[in-house]
């Protein structure tokens, strides 16, 4: 059994460039724990960032831990906080926004076969 | 893309008795999302309450989101709250009990074979 008493104690890794701004990704869960099926990362938006806009096969499931943001569906922004779910299924556009001044923290889960990080 | 304003919205299912105290599970992405890989299930503990002691050969994601609590590693309680992480890997013991007095909010995944709840 693997015990982070916080997820920010492990080590991030920060994207901040034209297609991603102000995030840091972190794997927790990964197949370097023993983790087979699926991997779980956590990660941080600052305030005014966001995740690349992009379409893959893998789906994402995704949950808000803190603070609030939105995420983009078919074209609409839509609200989500702290306690919201998304499920992104494969080949569907996506990305997540942070509009509020806090950062937005979210856990978001890949099968495996797909990226990490 | 399904979108959870907040993972509450969905209807829970309470488990108390003997093995099992004031717990509530809910299925907030599985199967009859098309989900076909892995299952987001979100739980709440009551203060006192506690999960079954048990074991299984699926592994489980967790992340905890709200309150404090503890899991059982290897015969020793080890406090997790907030922002904890834990990973148990198939055909290890586990146990989650809350030991504080507000509501212990964890979200636990499993992978397709294993019951959603």
């Amino acid at each position: 059994m693997k015990i982070v008493p916080h997820f920010s104690d492990q080590e991030g890794q920060r994207f901040h460039g034209d297609v991603v701004r102000g995030v840091t990704g972190r794997i927790i869960i990964g197949k370097d724990d023993g983790a087979d099926n699926f991997c779980m990362r956590v990660f941080t938006i600052e305030p005014e960032g966001f995740t690349p806009c992009h379409v893959h096969e893998w789906e994402h499931e995704i949950f808000f831990h803190q603070g609030n943001g939105q995420v983009l569906q078919g074209g609409e922004w839509k609200d989500v906080s702290a306690g919201s779910v998304v499920f992104v299924p494969g080949n569907e556009e996506h990305q997540i926004r942070n509009n509020a001044e806090s950062e937005l923290t979210f856990v978001c889960l890949v099968p495996k076969g797909a990226p990490e990080l």
